[in-house]
């Protein structure tokens, strides 16, 4: 259990580190500082700097998932519903933050793909398990009629992954939510619009 | 003449680091050595790194913008067909260099947004250039009737780059044009499509 905590500690500092200063940013000295964890500690729990900043991927995925699968999956709406109540609720949090930070994802994909290839195929796999959710929920839509068909659900969930991410980067460089806004309102009124 | 030319090759130089590592893993000194400047001469073209890496910005800028209006103004094609081809061309040229290194100007905002107000509001001013060329050539589109026009063309046209940006983005991650295909397939197919 105190082993646990540690690890935990560890991780969610190296999360919000990473989501501020990007991966090569951050020290690991900093991170330990914050966390009050002795050096020798943090390479009891991690290989190396790269190890550390894997698991940090993973945690995040795997709670990030949760929420995903929580939203989506809520059976008391529509499944069209559930995928703009999704994107309305990321627009809100990021709203919060000023639009600054963007997607942990796609920062580091951005920052990490062309440097190391742990972290691009681990990145890349992160995005196709998103993908894979959003073309359940995508085509449930279609099933249900409440958007149409002509497009492959599993092309348009592609679609709408990357380009949700351009709308979160353009967001943080114009700091502003109207990128999102924008997004929502074609993706919603064009793209997904309902069979007719 | 001279002095052009040393101060060209120095903002070359820079806009090819800047690329390959970023702006912060860019070092100065690496610079100088690929260019043979020696330091004391960059210091008599550059106030500070900031200052050369926002001339970069803007040398890019103006070249991109040169190209920009040079196929999306190219009367030989009508302005759907343009539009298109120019997404092509970029295209090709990812495809040419296994889809690495993405946009100069997308990485960068990624990078920079956070972190340094005066990189946001240049990088920012750039895309929104982009956007009002965008924005003339969908509005030709839709004037002619190749295009739907139930979507203003300003906002359609920021939409296009931020999706296109996302797509760099994912290319990047899967090393992969596929997001790049399927950015054309959704444009052109769906979003884009003609009057009917």
């Amino acid at each position: 259990m105190g082993k646990t905590t540690t690890r935990d500690l560890l991780l969610e500092a190296g999360q919000r580190t990473f989501w501020e200063k990007g991966y090569s940013n951050a020290g690991i000295e900093a991170i330990l500082n914050t966390t009050g964890v002795p050096k020798g500690s943090f390479y009891h729990y991690f290989g190396s700097k790269q190890d550390f900043g894997l698991e940090v991927l993973d945690r995040f995925d795997h709670d990030y998932r949760a929420r995903l699968d929580s939203i989506l999956g809520d059976e008391t709406r529509s499944p069209l519903e559930r995928l703009r109540h999704y994107f309305e609720t990321v627009c809100e949090r990021l709203e919060s933050r000023q639009c600054r930070e963007g997607c942990l994802i796609g920062n580091l994909g951005q920052e990490m793909a062309d440097h190391s290839e742990a972290f691009r195929s681990r990145l890349e796999k992160i995005f196709a398990g998103w993908v894979d959710r959003y073309a359940e929920c995508l085509a449930e839509c279609q099933r249900r009629g409440e958007m149409e068909n002509t497009l492959d659900a599993r092309e348009l969930a592609e679609f709408w992954l990357n380009s949700w991410q351009g709308a979160l980067l353009r967001a943080k460089t114009m700091r502003s939510s109207a990128p999102l806004k924008t997004f929502l309102n074609v993706m919603f009124g064009c793209v997904a619009r309902a069979r007719t």
